[in-house]
């Protein structure tokens, strides 16, 4: 989809393009004079990696031209790549090879932007350092905040203190480890990865261990998600409405819609929605017994709807960061984030 | 893989082919008076149920004629079909294409084998009746016995008292309910739907909700399983051997085998592991709350080294069932049995 402009953002002097490159969706803004655009496709790097570089030009002669790109890159911890230096080093050849008149800067843990010989070279360097574009810029507003960004597919949870990110893990099992990373989203998140059992018959039954459905259709169902903003592919192919959730739901404990009535499924979606908002909030409170944290909780991306129901669970105040509230900017806030920093740097 | 004909079993009339139609496997046997014949095939209805006759065909041709066949499903669960009555519709459909020379007898709930025609009526009947038909030919030699079948994808606990059949679930979420079918398998169960998280550098790391690795890729890893008894697809595609083992392990974590020694991914494999075990003997502590059992845990398939496992854990014995002991007939446990059931039951 593409959003139009939206003059709430504009760069000062060039267009500045930003990319986000996950391993389930490609999300890149254009930053101009004229404002803001948003692209975002699902793009399943394990299954497609070859077609990557044709995506990518796509979506760039989708957005128009400009001399310069920020750069965030997640996807290099695919199946799709042996290590992530093999990833890393894919997804940098097809950004070339897609985009060969734009200068590339790779964003890299350090808050710096970076060549691409440099992120060939230090590949652990720019894997997955999205979380902290998104914390620079939210802390120039909020100096004093925790930032929950919520995607598709996992959950950032970043302190911020005097204008300072105060996470303290880098890389992604170093996250996991102090809660500041939690793999779990606003749609992709399967049900059996969330959740061992769920409520039946007055009993417990535990979930089938396969991929029949996920976090999208107890958010579609429970009204969470409109259908129009349930982007990711459902776990059977089938279309993301409430009738075909209610199918893949009722699935996870290995039943169907002949066995199960609509609110016998509509209690498992009640269920799953709550368990997953009590995962945010234990994580949340995992950060918040290392690092106090004065301010609110900043609520953002796609699950932004997750972190302020989770805020409210632990009575901490909540708001959307202005520079990431609106709409498109929401679900893509580090490729808006990538391309605002840029835009104050100088390009070449 | 077909293995040659194993002389300790052998029809006393007219050979009989036996087939268990899952999700995930395709397995027939044919008895006969050489012996027992064995094929399993990896098939995943849901990616491939346009050619799901052709490969009945396949299989059908290579294990030799037979005047009839016995046949349990439980592949109706899949996504592939929209409900179970649609799944056996479409299965009893492609058996049919496939075999239009062979009498099918249709393994049901009650115990008995029914016509197709029936099948098509009742499709509740005939779902997933694989464990009964396990636990009716058990039962013969074991008269007092809790049966843990373990395939690659399910666990089936049955007890089994005086020569009776002791389950009180019939569908699929009714023994889920009980303890009755545990949804964990010796290769196919994703690592995030087993465990939330797994020990890392001293401490808890949560995984990612993602299919990256599977039971397979642990208990290669561990020696648990040899890589000639590898059979299911491994979560990347790429072949089942300790080396790639430990990508996919590493994975989980977020990690890749740059970021992590193979003592830390060992280590991770031994948690998996031990947690598998404790889930199956909490469902057989479960199912034994419920039922007295007087004799040893018979396990069966080709997890009967975890059943044994969790059996040695709750100090209970355990023996393999002489009449499902022997290699090929253990991992293919509810074929064997029907075939074994219908040979004793007039064909015509």
């Amino acid at each position: 989809m593409t959003r139009e402009p939206d003059s709430h953002y504009s760069s000062g002097n060039e267009a500045v393009i930003g990319w986000d490159i996950g391993g389930a969706n490609l999300k890149a803004v254009r930053l101009s004079r004229e404002g803001l655009q948003v692209v975002q496709q699902p793009f399943a790097v394990w299954q497609r990696r070859d077609e990557l570089a044709e995506a990518l030009a796509r979506i760039a002669a989708e957005l128009g031209p400009a001399p310069c790109a920020a750069v965030t890159i997640t996807a290099e911890l695919s199946d799709a790549f042996r290590t992530k230096r093999d990833g890393i080093t894919f997804i940098l050849d097809a950004l070339q090879s897609a985009l060969p008149e734009t200068e590339l800067k790779i964003f890299g843990l350090d808050g710096k932007f970076h060549h691409p010989a440099k992120a060939y070279q230090q590949p652990m360097l720019v894997a997955a350092a999205n979380w902290l574009a998104t914390a620079l810029l939210v802390a120039r507003d909020l100096a004093d905040c925790l930032l929950v960004d919520i995607g598709s597919t996992t959950t950032d949870i970043t302190p911020i203190g005097g204008g300072k990110v105060l996470a303290e893990g880098r890389n992604d099992p170093e996250r996991l480890v102090r809660g500041e990373l939690l793999y779990t989203g606003a749609s992709r998140t399967p049900i059996c990865a969330l959740v061992q059992r769920v409520p039946l018959w007055g009993g417990w039954c535990p979930v089938a261990a396969e991929l029949f459905a996920t976090t999208q259709d107890a958010h579609l169902l429970l009204g969470h998600l409109p259908a129009e903003q349930c982007a990711s592919p459902s776990a059977d192919g089938r279309p993301a409405t409430p009738e075909y959730a209610l199918e893949r739901l009722a699935r996870v404990v290995c039943a169907d819609t002949e066995l199960l009535s609509q609110a016998e499924v509509q209690a498992i979606a009640q269920y799953i929605a709550n368990e997953q908002i009590h995962q945010i909030a234990g994580a949340m409170t995992q950060v918040l017994s290392r690092v106090k944290v004065v301010g609110p909780v900043a609520a953002v991306g796609a699950g932004a709807f997750l972190a302020e129901a989770a805020a409210a669970r632990l009575g901490l105040d909540y708001l959307r960061p202005a520079t990431l509230a609106r709409g498109a900017a929401s679900v893509a806030a580090p490729a808006v984030a990538v391309a605002l920093l840029l835009n104050e740097e100088a390009c070449v």
